[in-house]
């Protein structure tokens, strides 16, 4: 079998670049209508894309002022998107810095059995302060964060596996609902959480919904080779993200993992015409809209630093590189201002289509080559798609892209699977709890 | 405007008789099936209902060696059932013991704006010492739990009336998206949080979505006066309930409210026949495949005590009525087996239909008789329908009872508005950061 590409359709409001609400092919009064995400899940599905993707933050992000922010709280809306979907994967982003794991695991639980194990979960730790101050506390340093997602992830696992595949009898003649031997307390103590269990959810249908994540520090690396089954990644050069891919992958085998039980999907943007030329005019039309002031309050936000207006037009000042909030962000802009020798003003342009993530404009068909270059060059498994404009960019991916694509042989015609564990070609995990002997049954089952 | 009565359909499982899902009726493999849920909505959509209603605990209750438990989580749920209705109301349980109020305002503001407005809240303190162990902790005082939840309420409140209604200007031409002006931080610092807000979502369609509640001890009653619009009440004669609702309508005065801006719900089980000797006979059917053993676990469960085998045969023995559980579920036991001088076994058989809720056995005219004495009795402003099969007796109680109140007079014959406040017939909350004087213009919007 040939080894194919992994497409997710990252959704956002109504486009990825910071303007595109201001843009005459965007609807912003949508922002908060499960109508215009259920569409976008659907034109994802008519592409045949892996999953959809929704971020999330606990905390008013960015500035309102100047951009179409606060839509909806992802867990309820990909169970809204469930219902109107049937093959692509739905994956929802959680903090567990301010959750709890029985609630975390309840409710991926309910969303895998609502789609029929499509559930996905973007594990972050929360690395702004604006967050932490919506729950009374100080931002908890950066390595006490994954420390607490690293014991959360053990008891959320736990818990899924609390009941056992085949817990469940449903005999009524004899009046036995369930085994409750097969139904574990999971009587867990460690240094954050004391949960007792069972979880009250029968085990999801993929056993465990998919782990993903997008942690680029020393610490989030770790947690991913450990963890991770699929991670977002932003890379802006070839040889970065060969240097990252490399890197993540030889950090498995620590944890007795295969290099392909975790995908690498780095972000590309794409601003798609039928003519480079056509693809560079929809690229400079949202550069026009793009409000300085947003931009500088966006670049603040991601460095950590405040800038004002007057630093628009000089190159980046010195930013310290340790930071308790999300390291690899900043390294990223300073990155990037660096290398291309970028004023303040360029690099927020730069910034406003992907917020760090690369940016590929052009025909179908040369954003097709840089995916497959990625790809074939050992810098991808996939791709994790961030369209500047909502819907209109992705359906433009999945209508022009995505066959080119297909016929390239390097992405799937028709769904193989109904879970996203078996749309992304990984094995169910078997309970903890359960009897040896079973493995090769539950993978059979994930198909 | 003669006054109309108020159902709402309490969805639980294949059915609320403990039996339930060893009946022929009933299909027990669908316990997590998000369209056997759709199903049950869409049943209570036709007969005109005013909304569903959810129940949930953090841990897993009761007994499942012998009952169908461990379905889906309500909120997630609730969002995959409001995509496939139009005016039902939506209302979930969520506990104020072990959340957090930034993500509690959070998923019902989107609830709220997934279902066009018709989300709700029943608020429960968790009474169980089960769920605390979920959680790492021994379960707080009865008190200590009403006072959070008052606090909790507080914050909720604020977070919701964060962004102003008129908070989004969607000025393109300007780059204006909202008038952050309208947009507040709370700054709440109280006794259990501090909360610096805003919300990440715009107000909530119904400003407040509709604040339910069901706790009958004197804390419980005092929260209700303040905060419910709708109770949720468990009332075995028509003199208790009479006594129950005067009760909680005096207690509103204190809180500057008026009498009818609180609806009270007693529940109610009808077990319906086209005779009543049908209807005797289902009952009937439900009672021979009742299991002691569960029964047994459940009552030991309300009353706190542990009772064996040996006891099903001998009055109720006595039980402490002062708890730091759930005071009043307790008390109701207690009082139905003394004032029926009920064995151990007799008392099961009693509470199997509705858990101490009213079960009424007959004809659609009997149930509608026993629904239009209370409603113009003073004991209720409706009814919380629990059938004892699901879908059988909701479509039962639709397809018979509903066109009987409705050719009385007591119930309506289409939705006249498609929130949920509009449909029970109460105010939308306006902002308390809103400057004054728009009241009426926000009392308008509901309908
Ligand atoms: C594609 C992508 C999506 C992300 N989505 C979120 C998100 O939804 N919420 C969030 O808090 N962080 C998100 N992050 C940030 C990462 O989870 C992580 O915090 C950040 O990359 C910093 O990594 P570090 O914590 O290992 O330093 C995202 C990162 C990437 C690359
Ligand atoms: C119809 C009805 C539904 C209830 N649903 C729930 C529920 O879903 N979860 C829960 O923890 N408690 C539920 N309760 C319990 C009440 O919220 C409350 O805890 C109980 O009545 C005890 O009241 P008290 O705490 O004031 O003593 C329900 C009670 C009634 C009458």
């Amino acid at each position: 079998m040939t080894r194919k590409l992994h497409l997710n359709a990252f959704l956002m409001g109504v486009g990825h670049h910071e303007a595109a609400w201001r843009h005459p092919r965007t609807e912003p009064a949508r922002i908060a209508d499960v109508r215009h995400y259920q569409n976008l899940a659907q034109i994802a599905e008519r592409g045949k894309l892996d999953s959809v993707f929704l971020a999330d933050g606990v905390a008013l992000w960015g500035n309102v002022r100047h951009n179409a922010l606060g839509g909806l709280e992802p867990l309820t809306l990909l169970s809204a998107i469930a219902t109107v979907t049937d093959h692509i994967g739905l994956i929802a982003t959680v903090s567990t810095t301010y959750n709890e794991p029985y609630h975390v695991a309840r409710k991926f639980a309910s969303l895998d059995h609502i789609s029929g194990g499509r559930a996905g979960w973007n594990i972050v730790t929360s690395a702004s302060e604006a967050e932490a101050h919506n729950f009374g506390v100080e931002r908890p340093a950066h390595a006490d964060r994954y420390a607490r997602a690293t014991e959360f992830l053990d008891v959320v696992t736990k818990l899924w596996d609390s009941w056992e595949d085949d817990a469940i009898l449903g005999d009524r003649a004899h009046g036995l609902y369930a085994d409750t031997g097969k139904i574990h307390p999971i009587e867990h103590e460690g240094e954050h959480f004391r949960v007792r269990g069972p979880l009250n959810a029968s085990r999801p249908p993929q056993g465990h919904p998919l782990l993903v994540q997008a942690g680029s520090s020393e610490d989030g690396k770790e947690f991913a080779a450990r963890f991770a089954e699929a991670v977002f990644t932003a890379q802006q050069t070839l040889e970065e993200g060969q240097e990252f891919y490399a890197d993540l992958k030889s950090r498995l085998a620590a944890y007795g993992r295969r290099p392909d039980e975790l995908l690498v999907l780095p972000g590309i943007s794409p601003i798609i015409g039928s003519t480079d030329r056509e693809a560079r005019q929809l690229e400079q039309e949202l550069e026009e809209l793009i409000i300085p002031a947003y931009g500088l309050a966006q670049l603040s936000h991601m460095t950590g630093i405040e800038l004002g207006e007057d630093a628009l037009d000089r190159p980046l000042p010195d930013i310290p590189v340790e930071t308790e909030g999300a390291q690899s962000r900043r390294k990223l802009v300073v990155d990037l201002a660096r290398r291309d020798g970028l004023t303040v003003r360029q690099l927020i342009a730069r910034l406003a289509g992907g917020r760090g993530h690369r940016v590929v404009a052009g025909t179908p068909e040369r954003i097709a080559d840089e995916i497959q270059e990625w790809f074939e060059g050992g810098a991808a498994d996939g791709f994790n798609v961030m369209p500047p404009i909502l819907p209109g960019g992705l359906a433009d991916f999945v209508d022009h892209v995505v066959p080119e694509l297909q016929v390239r042989g390097l992405f799937r015609y028709e769904y193989e699977s109904r879970t996203l564990r078996g749309t992304y070609g990984l094995a169910r995990p078997r309970s903890r709890y359960a009897p040896q002997g079973e493995a090769e049954l539950e993978v059979a089952v994930a198909g």
